[in-house]
């Protein structure tokens, strides 16, 4: 099945910020099969694209999908707080149904949105796979291993959880093309170090990425530093952590020249700087970690702590908060931006397939209305990557292609009925937060 | 003429923060004449918003309209350059019409996205009230003052232009009870001190207010200082400038205790946080000065340092910002941020009768559509305020009524073509850039 897509303007976040104005881009299976300003070849299906923008989906590099049931539940308050007095007490009241439901609702968001693919993690898995299958979304699923207290009755001890983990990941890596799987140890503050070293060495075994919260706040690097084992960057390349393909989220407090050890191993950072801030815990030096090479996605982290999945407002103030904190505004440019929300960050979840619009790659696309006031004026190429940064917004998505099929046409979701899907979460949270 | 919105939940925006759920309002005219859990009164007719959620516009207390023109064209670079370097070049080209079709844009963008009322400086005034009558806006124009050489040809020197913009105040103040005015010099660092004082005096004499830049950068505050006139804010209250109705843009760098200053004489600020961020002047210390007492408003600046005028952003951005730089999340709760962009904006702009949804004031009134995931869950009253900050954004906005006129019906403009006016924009911008 070949799909023309025709006449829209294109920003392939290639390496080079091509901008075609037009171009045609052509979808094959699930892969892209040209881009260039004119296709002339045969097709099965052409669609005008004309005041459209076509670019690579958004990807969200870094989220907890079911806890959209828990938005707003936890504002204002700082991370000790929110985890322990807000969202562990709500978790031990979900079921697997209401995980599915949650994740439903945040794959509907992330999809209308223009978010392609995300990385979970969470627990109740099988309920996060079959969120992504039913609403046509790419994940990277990498259920959570954790040793807290509450926790540890449902899911076992974290090495048990380790194994139920592997066999998840090796039933589901690959399926339909558009589930991937990974493991995901929480933090080094809820697990042994020894779990740590384990599963990252698991994790290389079967080749799959490995998907933590590296220090997120002052206050967990203080305790790791007194432990009298170092920094923890530093202790965890010691301990061989790096050699699975690791995602870090937050990284906001990492030592001078841990990006260099980010660098050095291929570590992928998912950054979170609406999380960050609204928790308070500071601003991740990301110009420091993009200048030593090191890639750098963004994601939204939970609805809890952002409070919604629109990876927009990431893309928007990931540049903006770099500029205020530095009091520089030539650090983070437009384009290195839009690199993070697309090319950078898919290389940054350890997925070169995705995240560009060129040849061979995953059909991940996003059509973009853009005959409207906020993407006025438009004379040269740089204008649609600063709009697209510094103007746009989720509402002028109206087409969105994952893995080669549409899964979102005229805003409106193509697999699912989202008027029943919001009618079950809300029967779902009136149950868990009245109750 | 009674129209009665029935069956919202109703974000009052009043001191209590109330929120019915659901409630019913009344708009007689221009005014709101009811608002209560149920309506038992006559009306001529009755409008069923179930699944919706009503609130007072937003109010974008500083801004520029007709810079949408220059959108995306200094990014990236500091003030200086910023104005200096691409915005007056492009300023001088401009003509009437030019701005007229600028300030369009803005109206649209703006009224789509439920801001009901804007503070405006800039010149070509009489476009600015052209634009906002046509779109159904209300807007607060205060006409910019300026001695820069590029301008003074076009706009004589300040006190000649002073006079010229009181006539136009005289004019038009109150036209269709939605057109209001004031005086608009740009910023110490631009006029004699002399100037100010003047202004400001005349300002009082004709009880208008004095829209002002003040203290957007240290380098700004340093050169002021360097003079031996001490710090801007308590030179110009010394010299009696705060006697007027001050709205102050910005004031990211005043000194210790000049928020007192503010309340002193119930000086309002316009706190635009993505502006300051984009160009890296630094954070406004809102904290500090709502702790004292200071009616703080939300402003987008022009859409060349935004790039948008989505209030929205701001709304989430402001405590987003502040939690980050004081590293306590603690600091400017929901309900703080929303009564920036609403009730206390209004205060701050000096139009005690807009910015609740209380009986006897003007009726500018927003809908939105709430069914839907990014408004999930809602179990109780603080979940919908919390939502309208940490997760709405302007998609949401379905209707909008300004002055007790509806203008925007199901996201459409109903007085104004937008895409003849986008056409017309396009062709502007094609001459003023491209030329
Ligand atoms: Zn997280
Ligand atoms: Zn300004």
């Amino acid at each position: 099945m070949k799909t023309l897509l025709s006449g829209a303007v294109v920003v392939t976040c290639n390496e080079s910020h091509n901008v075609l104005r037009p171009g045609d881009v052509l979808i094959e299976d699930d892969r892209i099969a040209f881009v260039g300003p004119k296709y002339e070849g045969d097709y099965d299906q052409k669609v005008h694209l004309g005041g459209y923008l076509l670019m690579p989906g958004l990807i969200n590099a870094h989220t907890h999908s079911s806890m959209t049931l828990f938005r707003s539940k936890a504002d204002d308050v700082d991370l000790r707080t929110f985890l322990q007095e807000r969202v562990w007490p709500l978790e031990a009241k979900l079921t697997d149904e209401d995980a599915y439901v949650g994740s439903l609702l945040s794959a509907i968001e992330m999809l209308k949105s223009g978010v392609t693919c995300y990385v979970d993690m969470y627990f109740f898995e099988e309920g996060l796979v079959r969120a992504a299958l039913d609403t046509g979304i790419r994940a990277v699923i990498t259920p959570g291993i954790i040793e807290v207290p509450g926790l540890v009755k449902a899911l076992g001890h974290w090495d048990q959880r380790t194994n139920t983990v592997i066999d998840f990941c090796r039933r589901w890596e690959n399926y339909t093309g558009r589930i991937h799987t990974g493991l995901g140890p929480h933090a080094p503050y809820t697990l042994p170090f020894e779990a740590l070293k384990e599963i990252s060495s698991e994790a290389k075994r079967n080749d799959l990425p490995v998907h933590i919260h590296l220090v997120e706040t002052k206050e967990e690097r203080d305790n790791f530093n007194s432990k009298g084992l170092g920094s923890t960057v530093g202790a965890l390349e010691e301990a061989g952590f790096f050699e699975a393909k690791v995602i870090s989220a937050h990284s906001v407090w990492i030592e001078e020249g841990d990006e260099h050890i980010y660098t050095r191993h291929h570590a992928g950072v998912a950054h979170c700087p609406i999380s960050n801030a609204k928790l308070g815990v500071g601003v991740a030096p990301i110009n420091r970690m993009l200048s030593a090479g090191v890639n750098v996605g963004l994601g939204t982290d939970s609805a809890a702590s952002n409070n919604n999945l629109n990876l927009w407002e990431e893309l928007k103030f990931a540049p903006l908060i770099a500029k205020a904190v530095s009091q520089n505004p030539l650090v983070i440019s437009a384009e290195q931006a839009l690199w993070m929300a697309t090319r950078l960050g898919a290389m940054a979840i350890h997925r070169s397939d995705i995240g560009v619009i060129a040849n061979g790659m995953k059909a991940d696309v996003i059509a973009l209305d853009i005959d409207r006031p906020e993407f006025l004026p438009a004379t040269t190429a740089s204008d649609y990557v600063h709009h697209l940064v510094y103007s746009a917004n989720k509402d002028m998505v109206k087409h969105v292609w994952v893995n080669g099929s549409k899964v979102v046409e005229n805003g409106q979701l193509l697999m699912l009925d989202e008027a029943e899907t919001i009618k079950k979460a809300g029967v779902v949270a009136a149950r868990l937060l009245e109750g």
